[in-house]
Order: C-alpha cells, then sequence, then structure tokens
C-alpha cells in the first residue's frame, strides 16, 4: 500500500501545460514548476495488458488518451470504440493512427481492460458483455457504482476494495461521480483523523460534466449575450451565460434531492463502507468551462484542529492545498483546470459550534480528468 | 405593521422590464406579468421630504433614482451629491435635469432623507455631519451597522427597530449587507416559525457587489478569453472569466473568516436581535452580473415541514417561491435580475438529519436592488 501511495503522488506533481479553451491562467500554470520530467508518451510494450476504450470520441474518451499518454501506461495493443457514426475515422494516439471501430458485443475478445465512457445505457449493455467475455471494465457511467459486488474505487481512498480483481478474470469496476471524487478527495484524510459525522456540501459544477456539447452552449451564449443577442438554451433549460441554475439531473420529486445529490450520499457511504455517514448536498452548475468546486461544511465524531486538518491533507497522495489567508489566496476551478490534483483551501474551525468537532473547506478539481478520466486510468493502474 | 406589510407586498411584485446588461431570458420576463400597472414617475410633492442621494454616479446611485421613480416616492425636492469630479454634470431624473453638487459638509441643510452610497470612509466623516444637520441617513457602507443605537433594517424583517425615528431630527439607519438581505427574506418566515437554531451559508455571488467596474471587469475578460486572449485581473486578484473565487473582502487571518462572512454572522444576530444563532459561511463570487445567490442549510429549535417553510414563505411579503420538482424549475440569479423580490426555491427536509428540524434551501436576489437600493427606499419609505 505505501509503495502505491508514493508511486500515486509523485504523479499527481505532474502538470499539463496545454492550454485547452484558453482558460489557464498564468498563474495557475506557474505551479507546474513542481512537475516532475517524465516521458509523456504511452509505453507501447508487448507484455502490456490488452486496452479498449470505450466512447472514445466523447470528451471522457479523449482524456482517457491524453491520461494514458501522460502517465505512460503500459500496453501491448489498443482499440478505440465507438458507435457506427464514428467507425471508421483515424484517430492518433501515442505516434500512431488507429482507425476508430464500430462498438458491438463481439469487440471484447483478448481485451484485458476496458475504459468505458459511452453512457449508462450503453454500460449496462455492453459492460457485462466485456466482463463476459474476460476483460476488467472500468466504467465511467452510473450503471454500476450502487451494484453490489461492484467496487467504486477512489485510487487514494479505497484500493482494497478491488484487490481481488486480477487481469485475465472478467470484472467489472465502477468509477465514481465527479462530484463525489473530488470531495472525497479532501475529506478522506480528515475522516481518517477524526470520522466524518455530517457533511453538507454546497457544489460549484462546471459544463464538462454535461459533456463537450454543453462547454459549447456556454461558450455560445456567453458570446451572443456580449454582443446583446437572446441566449439559446438547447442542452440546459434555463440561460447558462452569465446564470447558474440547480443541477439538470433527474429530481426525486417525493425528496427534493435531484440524483447528483444523491450520489454525493449514496457513494460517499460505499466507498467509505460507512451507512452511517450523513450527508446533504446543495448541486449547482455554475458557468465554469471544466472544474468543479465544492463548499464543504464537516462535523466530526472527535476534535480535530485545523493544523491537524492541513496535515492530513499535505500527506494525502493527489492533493494540493492553497490556502493563503494573509493574501486571499484559495483554490478556484482554473487552478485545477487540467490538474491531475484537488486543490484544497478555506480550511477552517467552523464558528458555527462552541466544540473542535467542526471544519469548513473549499475544493476545486477538474471534472474531467481526476473527476472522470484519470481517476478511471489510476483504478486501471492498480490492475498493471 | 399589517397595513405596512400589504403595502410592501403589493410593491414587491412590481417588475423592471429593462433589459440592463441584455441578461435577462424570456422566461424571467414572463414573471412580470403580475406587475400591477402604476405610474412609474416618482411623486414631486410640497408636502414631500426633502431628500439627497449621495454618491449618485456610482450604481446604487444611480438605482436609488430608479427606485425612488419606480416607487412614486413622494419629494418635495432633490439634491444630487457626488465627488468634486463629477459635480456640474447633469443627471435626468423623473422629467427634469437636475446638476450634480459636489458633497460637502454643507450638503445637508434642510435635507429631511439622505440615501448615501459613496463608501465607507465618506459615510463615516460625513454620516454623523448630515444627521447632526437633522437629516435621517440611510446609510449602504457598513460603517454604522454594527454601531450601537444605529438601527441595522430590513423593512420586512424589523421595521419596529426603527420605529422611534421621525423626520425632522437626524438619524442614522444601517442598509444590511446585500448577502445578509437576501439570506435573511428566506430564512426569517422560517424563523418565526421554527426559531434558527444554525445557518450554513454558501454563497453564490454576483459582479455587481464590487461595483460597476467589476461588472465591466467581467465582460472585459469574458470577451478577451473567448478571442483566445489573456484575461487581464484589473479589480480582482485571480481571472473572473468562467471562474469563481473566494470573496475579495479582508480576512481575519486568525479565524479565517473574510468581512463578507462575518457580515453574515454579526448583522444577522443583530437584526434579529438573538444572539445565540449559530452561522458559518463560505462567501464566493460567481462570474454572474447582478444577482446573488446563496444555498443554506438551516437547523430549527422546533420541528418544521416543507408545507410550513412553503407556507411561511408564501404569506412573507417581498419573497416569491420558484419550487417546482417535477421541472426542476427553481430560482436563478436571472430571475432574481432587477427584480425587487427575493426568490426561493430548492425548499426540502434536510436528509442528513433524523428529525424533522432541519431545512435546506436556495435563495437569489438582485444585489443592487434588494440587496442595497430597494432596502434603503423601503427603509425611507417607513418614515413617511
Amino acid at each position: 500500500m505505501n509503495s502505491l501511495c508514493v508511486s500515486i503522488e509523485m504523479r499527481s506533481f505532474r502538470c499539463n501545460n496545454n492550454s485547452r479553451d484558453g482558460l489557464r491562467t498564468a498563474a495557475a500554470q506557474k505551479k507546474c514548476s513542481r512537475q516532475l520530467k517524465l516521458n509523456v508518451s504511452a509505453a507501447k510494450t508487448s507484455n502490456g495488458p490488452k486496452i479498449a476504450i470505450v466512447g472514445v470520441t466523447g470528451a471522457v474518451g479523449q482524456e482517457f488518451l491524453t491520461v494514458l499518454k501522460e502517465r505512460n501506461f503500459p500496453y501491448s495493443d489498443i482499440k478505440l470504440l465507438a458507435s457506427a457514426r464514428s467507425a471508421g475515422k483515424t484517430q492518433e494516439f501515442d505516434g500512431s493512427t488507429y482507425i476508430i471501430e464500430e462498438l458491438t458485443e463481439d469487440s471484447f475478445k483478448g481485451i484485458d481492460i476496458a475504459l468505458f465512457s459511452a453512457g449508462g445505457s450503453i454500460s449496462k449493455k455492453l459492460g457485462p458483455v466485456a466482463a463476459a467475455a474476460g476483460s476488467i471494465v472500468v466504467d465511467n457511467s452510473s450503471a454500476f457504482r450502487m451494484t453490489e459486488g461492484v467496487p467504486l474505487i477512489i485510487p487514494e481512498v479505497n484500493p482494497q476494495d478491488m484487490a481481488h480483481i486480477k487481469i485475465g478474470k472478467g470484472a467489472i469496476i465502477a468509477n465514481p461521480n465527479c462530484s463525489t471524487i473530488i470531495a472525497l478527495m479532501a475529506v478522506t484524510p480528515l475522516h481518517r483523523v477524526a470520522t466524518v459525522k455530517r457533511m453538507i456540501v454546497s457544489t460549484y459544477q462546471a459544463a464538462s460534466g454535461a459533456g463537450a456539447a454543453a462547454m459549447e452552449e456556454l461558450r455560445q451564449q456567453t458570446r451572443d449575450v456580449l454582443d446583446g443577442k437572446p441566449a439559446e438554451p438547447k442542452i440546459f433549460p434555463v440561460q447558462y451565460a452569465f446564470n447558474l441554475f440547480s443541477h439538470n439531473s433527474g429530481m426525486d420529486v417525493e425528496l427534493g434531492y435531484n440524483e447528483e445529490e444523491m450520489k454525493l450520499v449514496k457513494e460517499t457511504r460505499k466507498i467509505w463502507s460507512n451507512s452511517s455517514v450523513k450527508i446533504t448536498a446543495t448541486c449547482i452548475r455554475v458557468p465554469v468551462m471544466r472544474a468543479h468546486a465544492e463548499s464543504i461544511n464537516l462535523e466530526f465524531e472527535n476534535d480535530i484542529s485545523e493544523e491537524q486538518a492541513l496535515e492530513a491533507l499535505s500527506k494525502f497522495p493527489g492533493v494540493s492545498i492553497i490556502n493563503d489567508r494573509k493574501n486571499n489566496r484559495f483554490p478556484t476551478p482554473l487552478d485545477a483546470t487540467t490538474q491531475d490534483n484537488v486543490f484544497v483551501g478555506r480550511v477552517r474551525r467552523d464558528i458555527s459550534r462552541d466544540d473542535k468537532k467542526g471544519l469548513d473547506l473549499f475544493v476545486c478539481g477538474d471534472q474531467i480528468k481526476k473527476g472522470a478520466a484519470l481517476n478511471a486510468v489510476q483504478i486501471a493502474e492498480l490492475l498493471l
């Protein structure tokens, strides 16, 4: 376990300097001075696993390729799968040109690891087919997250839950929802110190969670509004430019919670193997491109000081702290954009409590990276 | 007290259709069908009070004029005051052209009501001068909010605290901070039903709270980023376009709370005359123009159901409810933009509690209107 943590920690400091969306600040880029000099091509090697990417044309599918390259993931072969519409198109990867193949029930023969991100219904239909063919499915959809017997994994948090899964014997492993991953990267080290009893989360979620088209909708609407034209909502029901709104996932009309909020509740309990932790969440979509932020209030079983919290966070792999009270400098979504790490700040004793069992914090993480593709590739790394 | 409430309630449904910033949606405008047909010119009348506007060229100063007009506020004379730089310029109001005068210590002779919004240091210096000259100062700055003996007023919440103040005898009345007003418009009716013990607030605050230049910075940076140019932070320390950040007010380095957050704590206690209510807040600036949103978790002394909460909210003047779970339609900043009312939704029992003493809600209110100018003019109305 120790060597795993070290390995993840070293990788977590690597930075990706390509300024997708032109949204990175100089300040954020400066943080990349901590990056390790690594060969950033994936490692094609005859004894590596055979990989399939399901949904390669989507935002997360593309990020799978970026992350595999960045992390020098060993593979002997890679198959790029998508719908019939995209089959036949080409895709560059690791210096070679691949032809995208149509995803079918026969796609998984000989595949060791299949990274799925093609939506819940495709996962539901073809995930078990792939597992039956002997592949280990790492599924980014919500299809199997709460299924008993399917491990729900954040590699820094609960790698032990997938210890029984080995390459060569088919299985499904679920990637948690982005908001859950980002929250638990920050909260788990504190939970280990003082045991979280109750979490109250308000999110500030980026467009990317709803896919590349949602990011484009935000761009186009913003242009239109700045030009004095009316914004045209397509994917979302209300104007997104210079606005924010309750998360667009389906709502439990009886409870009044949406699916995004319930994922935070249920997935946390499964990942922590703790059915008693109390959670409430309000999930809000904000006009930001690809990194989520979360304001988190925590109530603990035991006392915890700010110093203990910061120490635990600083030791946790995949977490960076920006907590400069003097200069009022704390994490922003742009700090986290395209970064591997989750950024934590505003760590402080909750003044609404008379005891020492409360903390407030503010967390930012890249929704496509640690919230999706990176976490899935880290799961695949645990199989090596 | 009853007739006051009715009068505020009627006015609260009036809408302002001018689409400042081009940011209003058709849907938001539709809500204006509830508007009352009123003469929308202010009422110049020989027996009305003499008014002064201090800081008339600022965002809130300009909104004072809009609100006075919209609400048909009676006045016999109006004096428009600003710094020497703006003195001599002209300003249209209610069909007449006024010359802006330089603000000096002698500006307040004969003035009955002075609406101040020219920053804390000017309020500190000239507020007491105006009061000594016999004017009632309604001050929008934070200069006197926590001063003993100065009423801190939300007209729908604690009008009784200024009952002793009458036109003709100088006094200072403080307008609360925007985040406090917007939160307490939603929370006070619930507090009256079940007594709030603890509030956990996460804000989504608009550019306007930092003034017109901050709104322009958001516009300009957004244009630049969309054009692939670097964003140039000027007023705020980090990029604002497609980003969000911890509120830019000064921070108590020891506590780790910023001034905006502490205002919510301290002002709520003063307005409710309740020193025991517990509050924690995380204040975040989001890329939205002029309406704040707040995610609020409430813990009560006594049981409260969703139905009781909605009933109390529906009866409270100045509150509109958008709480359509079936269609996932809840308040957005654009719903509140240029509107008098504060919009409340996502009202639901807190599932992180085993008892019936918890609620979550989401609130939006126009920062310049109910968060500043409208609340101040409503205070002035209580003096009539």
